[in-house]
């Protein structure tokens, strides 16, 4: 295994890419190995135009979904991706699936990890999938907890940037240049075919961030040349060496 | 002037040293050329004992107050150290003082700057020392603001731990290792001969923050030795190129 | 069933009458079909009167609350009214009274949806209300949740009134003007004969909302001569042709 | 005059067109007389383009500003602009400012009115702007200024979106459909030629907001097919006879 | 002078009736000297009664407050009150202002002070009058400030009760029990012939609070008999020997 | 039983010692008995150095850390401690778990009761600790909830000190004088011996509360000389009969 992980905690199949697609593509070219857990597949609530077609099952749903998820997770570079198939609408994680989610943060031993908002109304899985983010970690670190195994530090958890982010309550204090990896996430959005309506949200949403990420950097006095930028939130302070 | 620099906007005489001295002292040491402004004396507010001896007038009290700043900047290796002169009790900025701001700022074209909370309702000086920083800043970007000199960038604020942190709403989100500076720092907290009931508390509040910087760095799974440090909130998100 | 429809999820017999029965008395005149969902009786937590009688039994209790709310929602023209009987103090909403919830809200296709504050320390059943009736209103938009069954559009979810408004952290954003249906609502009040410690309460409170009203909309300088009003807190943006 | 008017006090003189130019647009097509006050125009701290060329100076980058903002205003159908020229980074409203304020929104007697968020730690003069709207309203209602003038009633204030909503802790509660009169919004920011940077920026939060449209007005069951919209935060209640 | 003393820092002459009347009274029987400083009459916005009257004049209004809100301090057992005349709607105080506000705190040396909320979007003079009670209190804790005077303590400031108070984001954390002087509050308040409509308002809301009291105190399990009360929020954490 | 009682709720067994040792020895020391319950060990984890000795079970870290919780609880004066061993990391109260929570709570009738901050991202345990603290207090009161028990009053939840207390969002607004327990505390301290990293941490904490206790009590100028205190977040409004 690479020294650098992260790892990408989605409540469905889709979410990691549309936001946080740049993040996997830029640290996948860095060398960093990026897991990415789909807690489900979304196959209830986020596949709407599958399910206007005739004779459509939940199976189906899944499969097309899936192989969607893969072929983004390819164009994105990410080094291995899970689905946990856990349902969604609602999304249940019962204590089974903790223990599994545990385990492979322990085993990926991640630099840093993505999740949600902490609060979503109108999508109660994106929310629990943060919270369980969160008591994961805790477990990971635990001493106690599978004694033997290796325990996790204290990785960074930043939350990735929901739909209507005002809503959300969700404010991102890191902006990340992704201008060299557009295209590639680009590319990664068009692998969501059930989801068209979404691509041109995205792509308005990373070019407004890389005006953001221009703005904070010095504006036009200095600031860097960004196109393309997403957004986080940080849960942990981090410690520095350097202001 | 060297390359890289900060700025620090102390409301009283005092502030600077309690809450950044072991950042100024640590960037000091890494080459920056750090500049701090006192924007009054903390004359009247915070030199009760001074006003406890005999005859005190506010010209000694503001001598006083002078030569210890002076002393604790020299220990930490402050660049420059600026007396605004401007009172205390209440702390009033008016247009020609926020303008001697603006002006110090485009000099120092500082790469960060550090100020109060935002809230303060014990001591109505600080907060209001944040808000002419943030304002100042602005000013400063202003390309019609005396055009022909250097624009200001984009600098970080980061508001330093105000005393009680709790009540001001004050919440770091950057830890900063001070460990190999602290000597210095608590030699410089050592010439605020006037305020010697702050200097244990201080002293528990860097070995706090550093029990803090050694959890959110990894804890007991690979944390940083770190023995002290300080925390900072940043008013503005920051861009990177890795998480 | 008449097109305009509204959905009340109230976590015990009783809130949905101090709480918004002006609301439901008004929409009832209006042609709004109103259902109300019961969660629970109240029969353990809020039957104190009840349960100080001798040899009182919780199915005598239940049934004399179910009365009570029975009288109160056909005095307040209510369409509908559900008793799910989940239990309270605490109310536990399991997957299958998550289901009959979400079948529910899709039969009655609300215009709107009426549920419990977010935050409520001193009944923790009230904000599971609350939290079930956002996570029903997700599932029951699902195109994949019972494929074939209408789904749900995006019915705005009023928060109503709590008790002492404040440790609650509810903010009302809307004032509904109940005057014209006061008397109603009064009478449907005092069919809680099992809490009549609250009818001078919310009384004062009807009162008081009133003023709000008339300040709202524009006090001395032509405000509405309401007399009566109730207060609710949106839970999402609401889309306009005209501020 | 006609009977609904509608008011924006804008701190600088391009912020009417990015910010609500659509509501504009759209209510003066409905019969509004909508009137725009900037307090400034944005000459110091808006106009970098401007100041980039040789031999600038304050009084002609004023008279461009002004005559963008004219032709942007007549595009938009603005009724009447007025520039109250009170200099901007920093914009000062002394007391003569406020009381040229309170006399127009007496005058206009608005409907509604508009201005910018409540915090803006970027842009200082911003959130001046509706601290000064909030105390102007307040006085325009007081009987006793100016006994004998028009008294104000109570109007909404509804905060337009700010650059990076986030930052400045803004939440819309209201969405616009402006997608009628977009062309013309259009047109107007095309009249901004010293911010071409942000033309594109604006249509990509006019392209997302009709996205949050969309959603909120039913989404994939019956959402109304909105192109573009506006989003704005309310400060007060708003009074109703309907949910 | 008595050795428990109180200060009512009131924006206009009414408000320390309608929002603090009862812990007047009540101080007043236990024997402390309760001070009221009214900084306006709010002779301009708070007196619309008056300026409907033919021929009224700003002096004559001045006088009619006066005389009225030194009626209902009478009836409180107010041991002084003082008017600023700073002028209302808006209210400013300047340093002058500011100076005297202290003079009298030092002169008062208050065991608790009261004072209006922190946010008021409808009155920006009762949010400013809290501003100002909040620095004045820290300008006479300065042993600097006119060396010899009396040093102010640490007194808490208790936010009374707004109107509406959700707007104003006041959440009361202390509730007082007003019952045994209610007679005393009701009488002071029918004293304020010029703000009729809020006689029956304001006795809603101390039968409201009675109902939280009796609530928090134990409800129906031990709670006492409250029937009147009233509401505050503290600014400072309290001290104490006994949780 | 004396007639005061106090109820600590303790997520794991060394909780109650570094948060609120004082209140309990002080309260002890004044008659209360007071009763402490450990939901869990905090075997797996906090229990580190326990699990790096080999040969380490978990029956053995439970027995250590309920010897070592006995000891501490009796050099505090605690009258009962109770284990209810539900499991941590994550701690999980099920319906029986908390039920027999509400017949302690019915048993001691305390006075006030102690528990965690409501949001913990490093400890989900101590979240849903005071989850279960609110939620068992309210089933406690329910009159239909075994009826012939005690029914509980309504004691104020106080929020003991959390680690790193501006992530968990915590604000004390009560600070207790423990200066003449502080030995007893620390010796409290000194039995927990796997966790004796903490041991200087807490005493600066309580060396740092005692100067805050001096503030607020008047600093300068009459504070009272208090060495240690502890700090407290009330979650309900007090009851008062004086300010």
């Amino acid at each position: 295994m690479s020294e650098k992980t992260a790892l990408v905690i989605s409540a469905h199949a889709a979410d990691f890419v549309w936001r946080c697609g740049g993040a996997i593509a830029l640290h996948a070219e860095k060398g960093y190995a990026v897991s990415v857990i789909c807690l489900s597949y979304g196959e209830r609530g986020e596949s709407a135009k599958l399910w206007k077609q005739d004779g459509m099952t939940l199976e189906r749903v899944k499969s097309a979904r899936q192989a969607e998820a893969e072929r983004a997770a390819s164009v994105l570079g990410v080094a291995e991706i899970k689905f946990f198939d856990l349902g969604d609408y609602p999304l249940i994680v019962d204590r089974e699936g903790m223990m599994r989610l545990v385990k492979v943060i322990r085993e990926v031993q991640p630099t840093f990890m993505l999740s949600h908002s902490k609060w979503d109304p109108y999508n109660t899985d994106h929310m629990r999938a943060t919270s369980v983010a969160i008591e994961a970690r805790m477990i990971a670190q635990a001493w106690g907890h599978n004694p033997g195994e290796n325990v996790l530090g204290a990785p960074q958890l930043y939350l990735f940037e929901p739909h209507q982010t005002e809503q959300m309550e969700w404010k991102p204090d890191v902006l990340l240049d992704i201008s060299s990896v557009w295209e590639r996430k680009r590319a990664a959005i068009g692998c969501m075919e059930g989801q068209e309506h979404l691509w041109n949200y995205y792509t308005n949403v990373a070019e407004n961030r890389g005006n953001h990420f221009r703005r904070n950097s010095g504006g036009q006095a200095g600031g860097r040349k960004s196109t393309h930028a997403e957004g986080f939130q940080s849960v942990y302070p981090r410690t520095v060496d350097e202001l």
